[in-house]
């Protein structure tokens, strides 16, 4: 199963990580951009050949030494219908180097409308008795505020494809506490609840390592929510972002990990910018080389903390 | 203000009525459908050919009669970079007929996300200093789960752009009680407390008429819920889904209507596959005249009960 697949693959490489594509033209280096421009203009053409290049080039440096990616598609689809061809090409060639894939949409909607996105994301889609592969993401993340019925059709794709979910428990950001820490007449955050509904959505996608197909995003920022969320949820696997930019540490997440792990990291701009941060400096061409020792030093600070 | 102008084009018509532009394959008729699966095969090309055409068909039968569309994007999205094009050319071409364009996207993410969706959907890219405008849509639908950091960056350009958002509240979905009537430590339903925020959420966007460019989608299907909503969010324009194929009706809808209507209530199968229904039954050539008398009809439903 494809837990168990991701779960293997941190194991073989020590490395619970995953790294954020999330490209930013003013973190992609001159040199890239440049030629481009030159040939497109300022246009979301040229955008998307560069995001590809950027990408490319990262994930030939690291793919070696991380079990998966996750490409944000909001950076790729705010520049349309070539930001989108930009964001299926990245996906296609992590995949093709062997990298699992999770496409973070956060999408969430009624039953026909899901049924839409799960098509794309993790399923076929149909074209008058033609059925054609859109993307080839392993995972994707989701929203769950519109209840079950808008996350079965993501169910039924899991099943027939062996795919998973990362379904939205507690967030990373500040302003999660404004509704998913809003006390419940149980006397629990909403967020509890929630993290209960998604481990039993997840019960009939458990593999051999007791983990669900079907995942939490629990956010890095907050370490003694993530404990308690890692207690109720046993045969759950967390995505956790928040680590670097947004402020997370290993050490705030020595709580998350039990056996066999039981989480990935995510790093988007610690990693695919850290050419530009002091500590890794050094000429543009050689950006993607800085990745790579951001990659190393990470897992050092989250295996420091993993008993 | 946007707000402003969506009333009173209401007003004008005496349509509180906007069209799902959610095409489905199965549902274009096979005279759109055959010229282009000849030229492109059964390919996303295809596809976004055959929805533009099926749109415009559509918006130039009904343009004159409805104030606004709304596309789904996810019918679009699922077919990858063309359908995301067929997308954009479909609000392009509501927008050159003068209708008011509510994108149904129910994005949600952390804010530097939330701000590549908002660059897109609402506001403009930036390309190494060259703006530029991707959708042209007037109003999006946004997940608040996330909190307000997640929405800030939205009515930043709600206020740049005279935008609009219509926020999550009370879905149409029968799921949407699995979280959202979730009962809180002060006896509420969490929808409630949802409502409560996105009223405040919108305080510093409210136009002549009373209502703020922040709405709210409340769903047509719980009409003492949204009658409750409706007396709570008294300065909040609700858009209301779940209208014919979901299961609402004029009749349900009764409590919503306040000075100058106060809601709009989407229809989108019920329109756009009406000449496939027993009662507007017609040569597939005419199907865009049943979608014209689909929403003279629907019109009538709702002005029955709008005191």
């Amino acid at each position: 199963m494809l837990i168990d697949r991701l779960i293997n693959r941190i194991t073989e490489l020590s490395a619970p990580i995953v790294v954020g594509l999330d490209p930013r033209l003013d973190q992609i280096p001159a040199y890239i951009k440049e030629a481009s421009f030159t040939k497109h203009g300022r246009t979301p053409y040229a955008v998307a050949e560069i995001f590809i290049q950027f990408n490319q080039k990262i994930i030939d440096q690291i793919y070696d030494i991380i079990p998966a990616v996750k490409p944000q598609i909001a950076m790729y689809e705010q520049f349309g219908a070539q930001g989108i061809e930009a964001y299926l090409q990245t996906v296609a060639y992590a995949k093709s180097k062997g990298l699992i894939v999770i496409g973070d949409i956060k999408r969430g909607d009624i039953a026909s409308t899901a049924e839409a996105y799960s098509n794309m994301h993790i399923g076929r889609v149909d074209i008058d008795g033609e059925s054609v592969e859109i993307a080839q993401t392993d995972f994707i993340t989701i929203n769950p505020y519109m209840g079950y019925d808008s996350v079965e059709p993501y169910l039924s794709d899991c099943k027939q494809y062996d795919k998973g979910l990362f379904i939205l428990v507690k967030t990373s950001n500040k302003g999660s506490k404004d509704i998913q820490d809003i006390v419940l007449a149980n006397g629990k955050p909403l967020y509890t609840q929630v993290g209960e509904l998604v481990s039993t959505w997840g019960k009939n996608f458990i593999g051999e390592h007791g983990y669900s197909n079907i995942g939490a995003v629990v956010g890095a920022t907050h370490p003694s929510e993530a404990a308690e969320l890692r207690k109720i949820m046993p045969n759950t696997f967390f995505l956790v972002p928040g680590y670097g930019a947004q402020g997370g540490s290993g050490k705030d997440l020595k709580d998350l990990w039990t056996k066999n792990y039981g989480a990935i990291v995510n790093n988007s701009r610690g990693i695919i910018g850290a050419y530009l941060l002091e500590k890794y400096k050094c000429d543009e061409k050689d950006f993607a080389k800085a990745n790579r020792q951001a990659v190393l030093d990470m897992k050092a600070d989250l295996e420091a903390y993993i008993s």
